[in-house]
């Protein structure tokens, strides 16, 4: 499948790479509003920079996209990618504005072509270990999980700026992940969130860098998730699910397995990989395995479009939630 | 210091055990409304069962008691106590009445007789061990708490009749371990409860069976609490604090540290301590440690009167949180 | 029961300890060569201390004897405690000569009074939780076990001159071990041992701080043995066990379960238990425990005086393969 | 750097993957005796299939030779790639007969073509990030090295029938591992080899599956190898350095980090790696990048020729060793 990469910043180009590297897929085109980086890495792969991305949704060697490009873009690309019958991989969120997503939603309903959104952790060789035999009844009824995940260390400023803030930028992995995990849909929502690592950058933002959040669903199934944007041990990213019968754990990764004993320790591992891209490496190129497959043998993409639409719609009430401090019904988001 | 036990059920003998095995300590004598188990108790330990609790508080040749009844005594204990001038080590809870406690703190206020409550966790060796370098600053800033607090399995019906709830009875362990781990005294409190592994039960009891907690403080640090009757692989009991230079874990505890594999699995381990006569035995031991200490030395002890009484106020603030679903300020509660 | 002990240094303190803690036994009266040593024991536990070890053996109201003496009275003590119908827990070894333990041997020969070897570490919770699987046939049939024993530290000089060499004092638990965890008695021993950690001193004494052994049994199954006086992370005491449908590990033991994670490592652990007196703490309890009930209940005690001999017989192996470079079959040494 | 792979088989075709995938690297082509499996290959990455392994030799468009043929034909093609100018990496072992080694040795003494041994080992991220801080002082002096190698189950017959003895064969890796974990070369091997995992397959063709060995340094250092031919619970590589001040160990990997809790067990893992393609891939690439920057910059490849022999000194050691039950010195063996 020859796929074109919309974007190369540095997601863009990671997906670049492994269009390169995975034994079913080309790397079609590139394109990105930086001229300059888009040639960068077209030369790198000896492919074409398309000078526009009409270009790319318009071109006969281009069987699908990626679209990795700035967020305010996203649902502009998955309805070109629709009208241009050309199936999309869509990185998250879809918009920063649930009313904008229900727009494409309307836009493109009835459309039968694939869209998927790169919730890469569904992904993870570890988290989808524990999730298959906890939803195959192996640890009984699933009666709590908790998702850690922690960011490495703050990013700089300018990413703050067009991210969107904390719970629809970073949670929203983890809303996604919760979804992923529960047997059955978040009816409630309760977000509370902090200005702790740095509270003057985050306050003049109006953004957070701390949150706990506890989301229920209707038969009082409970999920909690553990946010902040520094965890100096690398990146912290587990998932654990109760059940009646039993617990499943995916734990964090390290780059190698030893373990340094001393005087003052014993079995001192090294940190856990760096950030996402080093910890969901795997994680990518099996979302990039579902794609393809998925495309191919005409089954649906997933997560899909509505999965990114259900996402924001968790991040929306978690706002509403941080706003009005109580638990805020899903249903109440619209 | 000869301590008498008040009350001879499963914790009031393992702690007549504790006093006679005590280096430091011996058992005076013990009571209980049942006079059969006293007698049996006394009988075991050579030592005489007193006839009423006036008793104990009134022979010389008690120096201190260790209140281990049913709850709705342990107020009216503490003020005998109190007014017999000899110091108490008091199980947990204070009494289910927040204005039950209070009451008793008017009336015990000004007094100089040392009053420690049972909360045995702060004592436990990992707990502690953890706490210590977090609170000396080896991890910069604390900002977020996370308590796993499950038990290994539903206690019997007549159990919940007395306990008073989830969240005063199980929960409350917690509440004192959250303000015992964060630097700072938790101001708002978020509670969510389920009925989900005996939901028949639980409803006609009006209890709960699962539950997580958030607590934030006035500065915005965090803490969450996960709680469930029901954990099969042992009584799982772990501190998470996360720094801004680290985080340390208090993990599990297991009779012994051996490990299986097999064709399915690798480092298998057993499983968790049985429950908290196991896991904190300990604690229990390193609770009286302290408490004889501190009484002998002259020093305040610790968890004091107003420790149980704050850990009641936040149990309080998470039942009003859970009636009315938003987060409770804590200076709402009196 | 009530148990004189023999030997006041640090083993027979402790010994003294636990009789006085456990339930089925008392102390019933102390005895030293140093007085001074036997009466600030027997004054600390309100018992008297024997004049003589005849004194002991003589008294009615001993009902056995714990032989923690310095080794070259131990195969003495036995005679006598035989001689007197006193049952006997001796430490190891019973002699460092195999002629003098043979000796003893033919003079007890016939008697029927229990004599039981202090090989702590059979009653590891840990190992003997190991064990009892592997036997059982849940690992399948057994064919490596390789034990790891390491000394936090190098023992004082005055230590060395009395110990009778780094393979009769040390290594001897862990032959003594490996008897225990292999389905079939060794056959051949291969042993290498060094000069590394104070090469000066351990020419001078002709003793090694370091080794390893292999040894083989009829059938072909195998133990490795691998020994150092010093392992900075502390006392380093594990077993594995390899069969032929698994593998079963005792690991090491922590004082806490606290894992400390920062910039440079994840999960770093407590050091290790000190010594055998933390480590085996639960060891030498289980040890009394099983001393005790054997002689009331009449049944064998184990390991027993000809463990005690075979452990023995394994070091002389090893010493002999050491000078000659050689497996040495163990019917070679008489 | 256009390389051509001699040999098809399963480890020429993990080669064959790893320089299509290499980024500095190409697949030039292929030969195997067996042309139909060569093709096969050679069509995959749409390369060309040589005649004849002389074809190799001559080819212009190849920069390099990776030789991943029979075990008998090894030191032919390192003689044919020194005499074609061409450098080249070569799978263990150089030849079973050290003969054979040594006159190879002489044949191509003097020339500087680049040849480098596949001890694919010395690349793992884990063992290379436990060697090097023991080498640089961090553990102080290394005292024992504990290799535990096993493999996951029996090859089948034809592969004994070829491989040349369990020790020359699978040990092999293990001798040039200790060879690289020690700071000084082995001097002394004592070796013991059984049959018990199909001791009637063992018997009639003379070879082993389980093994014990011993090796010490001048100095005294020693290196302990255990080896079995079926770990079911997944293939068992560790390593192990003690050191004066710490140890560092180079532990298991798995595929994932999913840890199973339930009533009979905790914190079970995954089976660890199934065997050395999935293990040590990326031990495998480390080891391209090593070859192909050693030829690129003029450097000395590592490990080379000398060390190829030298682990099959070992071998030779070790197993005269096993036929005479004592210590070998190394220098014995010529």
């Amino acid at each position: 499948m020859r796929i074109a990469v919309l974007g190369t910043g540095r997601i863009g180009r990671m997906h670049a790479d492994n269009l390169v590297q995975h034994a079913d897929t080309e790397l079609a085109m590139v394109y990105d509003v930086d001229r300059a980086s888009a040639e960068a890495v077209a030369e790198r792969h000896s492919v074409r920079a398309a000078a526009s991305a009409e270009e790319v949704f318009a071109a006969s060697e281009v069987d699908a996209v990626l679209v990795a490009t700035a967020t305010p873009t996203h649902a502009d690309y998955i309805e070109a990618a629709v009208a241009a019958g050309k199936p999309v991989l869509c990185e998250k969120p879809i918009d920063l504005s649930l009313a904008r997503v229900n727009e494409t939603a309307r836009r493109i309903a009835g459309a039968d072509v694939p869209i998927q959104i790169g919730f890469n952790r569904r992904f993870d060789p570890g988290h989808a270990k524990a999730r298959a035999p906890a939803h195959a009844g192996e640890i009984g009824d699933i009666h709590q999980v908790v998702i850690t995940s922690r960011d490495p260390e703050m990013p700089p400023r300018a990413y703050y700026e067009a991210a969107g803030g904390l719970l629809r930028d970073m949670t929203i992995h983890d809303f996604d992940l919760a979804r992923f995990m529960l047997p059955e849909e978040p009816a409630h929502v309760f977000a509370s969130a902090s200005r702790l690592i740095d509270p003057a950058l985050m306050s003049e933002l109006g953004d957070h860098d701390t949150a706990m959040i506890v989301m229920t669903t209707a038969s009082g199934r409970q999920c909690c998730i553990n946010n902040s944007r520094t965890a100096v041990y690398g990146y912290d990213q587990r998932v654990e699910i109760l059940g009646t019968t039993g617990m499943l754990v995916s734990d964090n990764v390290r780059a190698d397995n030893v373990r340094r004993h001393g005087k003052d320790e014993t079995e001192a591992g090294s940190p856990y990989l760096y950030f996402f891209i080093e910890r969901y490496r795997q994680a990518f190129f099996a979302e990039l395995d579902a794609f393809v497959a998925a495309v191919r043998e005409g089954r649906p993409t997933s997560p899909g479009f509505e999965d990114g639409r259900l996402a924001l719609v968790l991040a929306e009430a978690a706002y509403r939630s941080l706003a009005e401090r109580r638990a805020v019904a899903v249903e109440e988001i619209t």
